[in-house]
């Protein structure tokens, strides 16, 4: 029986995902530093390996033979999962995928290399090899894949995403904010003139920090028997479902950034946790996409994590860990602080938005040749100048060259951040409409219904359905700005 | 060119080794709980892998062809071990090696569930099961090896090992201890009357601990770059040449097993750290075997570990870790402690080739049928009263079954330990004859010369050689007792 080598297959597939997933975590964590050489070697040869079972011939046969038999439906899904995982790794030609992979590694070389001091002129070059071998991969998966060009990059991370409708969505976001921020910036400022921010600093050792992080992880649900929390230079959330490794770094004179980010890690963690188990090693059991992923993340670093109600509940917490007597007063000006800024990666969640919504629309002009990578730095100042009222034209580091996303040729990837924001709102919305006691229970420390309702809904949905499939039958509408606008304005409106 | 294809071949099953080995550290240091589950179905997918390809009947044409090809000496040298390990891995029909794999965890669980009540009724049949099995895995591998059934054994653990050359090796030992034990004892009973012993006991934090270890490791030689120390369970030396992950476990009252420990390991990690880099993905430059590891760490933890010269370089550091005062009268007779006991891993250096000669001795008799599992209750308690005086007949649990290597098949094994001590012993007396000053460079803290001779004769000619001919090479002399019965004499004979 075919489905039964295709169960075999991922089971195989699963193993080296497992080996390349643990490997990966322990070069961050473990590895001594001398292992680096070898450890990418192994791990080339891997995932070399890796793709060449992936992209077996056989498959596409056992496939075929497959749909003709008499499955279950959860084996049929798994078996159409499978055939859009083998098409996406096999649309291009082989060397075509070699010549992305030089060009990428020499754009990301050339990035690091010329970011620090902003050398826009030097790095322009690369970055013009990758936006041309871009609109060729994009061409190609949209010949193949019936889609626009830059859908059918997009459907690499979220499956089904959609510009025709993510565009509007996007759009009226963009329209709000513009008017918000300067609204939200207005409302902090009368509450900082009425009470001035205070600073939550001191001396907090790394393990009252890190003892204070496992307790608030475990309250909002992640279990430590599938999971650990160590450190790494660069946060991440990693690890197989059955052992998800979360890391986080700290400073010793500020607790804050460390805890909200074992917030968000903790989002994503809930979610490969909570993935089903018996089939966990099909494409229709691992986790659906980017943007799902990430508004897992978002909904416990924001929806539950930036809450006030949230906070009734941990503060006691971090005052009894940390050996201070913090009120609510002081503590939430600081996790609701907005500031424009030029830097994605440190924008809070109203202004975060327009970081993404800009390079969605440069990156769709590059892609169809509206416009050239010589063309950006003008495009992203006029953007930033006119969402943001900032200037990036004499800042190139701190403007179009702050991403590794385009010097690594990751197109379509940035609209996840805000579509994952937006559904976590809309996945909050849904929970609250049916539970008028959610903020009771958060202030009681009590997740069991939040939790059961994203099981329900999400978690054990896996890949089960598109992206936008998943979000409509979990909160029975598409995708839709307006809980998240209503979100902002509750929080940072008034 | 075949011999390319060869050396792709060994790229690949050196990154699932890798994969592997650095899956047991992980799982032995970092895994949650929970995560054992999927790391055993991964770890058992990725060995199916490597035994799949390791054992790929195209290896076997590579080979012949690359034999034919105008090969340099290293080269022509990793073909001949590739066809060992691939004669190894292939010379048993795939339904046998299926029915040893279920008869070793079968036997292996019941000596798990029966020996902590040291049920020897309910345990032998299993292990009866094992001796049929290991007497026909011994005929069908030495039909294909040309060898003696026990010889065919102990191939797979260390080439070239053969009972002919051990075993008057052996019996020699066994002679001079069975007198020598007795007169180790009666000395150390003089000294002790002289000097009662001092208790080396304290409350030790393990943070000092590990920061002796870390020292007086790197002292001796270990590369920090390529390797770390951590705690697990149960210490061993992994992971990978580039990245030697070595474990210990600590009590906080006394320093000195975990010390030991670390100086054992740190012998094994010196000896992967050491291996060749360029050819390091091809068998014949990995380590050689279980005989020579042995060696390297008990050159490091008992010619080095326990020499008096030693402790004169160590001792002024343990006392400032630990903020004691300690003299070398303290420490030695600690570190030159002769106890008689039942158990093997217990044992001290005098005693514990007794233990190894016995297991020699009756493992032989097993395979050639001159006993039966049956009879090994009364015939361990006829050696173990004869060499040390000791009756194990009521005590089933600390004789036959103590050790886990009979229950899971590793027949030929046993030899290995005391080969090891015999070679650790002739590598220092090669070394101390052309090298006067060894007992002063050590005292100083100064491993150079000592590192350099076993790098140039050990460590750089990884498995270039059979284990015979790398220890002739090296030391001028077949393996020879003299050396080790020096040794003891003296050390515990005056």
């Amino acid at each position: 029986m075919s489905f039964a080598k295709l169960d075999a297959h991922c089971h195989s597939l699963s193993a080296l995902e497992h080996a390349l997933s643990i490997l990966g975590v322990d070069e961050a964590v473990s590895m001594a530093p001398g292992g680096g050489e070898a450890r990418a070697e192994a791990m080339a040869t891997l995932s070399g390996m890796y793709h060449r079972q992936a992209t077996d011939p056989k498959v596409r046969d056992w496939i075929e033979a497959a749909e003709a038999e008499d499955l279950t439906s959860e084996q049929r899904i798994a078996v159409d999962e499978l055939e859009r995982s083998y098409v996406s790794m096999t649309c291009l030609p082989s060397d075509f995928v070699e010549r992305k992979m030089r060009t990428r590694m020499r754009s990301e070389q050339l990035w690091r290399a010329t970011r620090p001091k902003g050398d826009w002129a030097t790095f322009q070059p690369a970055l013009e090899g990758v936006v041309a071998m871009m609109r060729e991969e994009a061409a190609m998966r949209a010949e193949v894949l019936g889609l626009e060009p830059y859908d059918a990059l997009m459907e690499q991370f979220d499956p089904g995403n959609r510009a025709a409708a993510i565009t509007p969505v996007f759009d009226e976001l963009k329209a709000f904010l513009v008017d918000f921020v300067p609204k939200a910036l207005e409302v902090q400022q009368e509450r900082l003139a009425k009470r001035p921010l205070k600073a939550l600093s001191g001396d907090y050792p790394v393990e009252r920090q890190k003892a204070l992080g496992l307790v608030l992880m475990q309250a909002v649900g992640f279990d430590m028997n599938h999971g650990s929390l160590s450190v790494s230079d660069h946060p991440f959330c990693g690890g197989v479902p059955s052992d998800v490794r979360m890391t986080t770094r700290y400073r010793t004179d500020e607790f804050l950034p460390a805890l909200m980010g074992i917030l968000h890690e903790t989002g994503h963690g809930l979610y490969e946790q909570n993935l089903p188990k018996d089939w966990g090693h099909w494409p229709s059991g691992k986790a659906r996409g980017m943007s799902l992923h990430e508004s897992q993340s978002l909904f416990v670093e924001k929806q539950i994590g930036r809450n006030p109600a949230f906070w009734r509940f941990a503060l006691p917490l971090v005052d009894a860990h940390l050996m201070e007597s913090w009120t609510i007063e002081d503590l939430l000006p600081h996790v609701h602080q907005v500031r424009r800024g030029k830097i994605r990666v440190d924008a809070d969640e109203v202004t975060y938005p327009l970081h993404v919504i800009l390079r969605y629309e440069l990156e769709q002009d590059l892609l169809a040749g509206r416009i050239e990578a010589s063309d950006l730095p003008e495009a992203w100042d006029a953007k930033m100048s006119a969402s943001l009222g900032i200037s990036t034209l004499d800042d190139p580091k701190d403007g179009p060259m702050q991403d590794v996303h385009w010097p690594s040729g990751a197109f379509g990837y940035f609209p996840s951040y805000t579509l994952g924001a937006l559904m976590a709102a809309q996945q909050w919305a849904a929970i609250a409409k049916t539970n008028a006691d959610v903020d009771t229970q958060i202030a009681a420390g009590d997740f069991t219904a939040v939790n059961g309702w994203r099981r329900d809904n999400i978690w054990s949905k896996a890949s089960t359905g598109s992206t936008p499939a998943i979000l409509k039958n979990a909160t029975g509408e598409e995708l839709n700005p307006a809980f998240f606008i209503a979100h902002l304005e509750a929080r940072y409106g008034q």
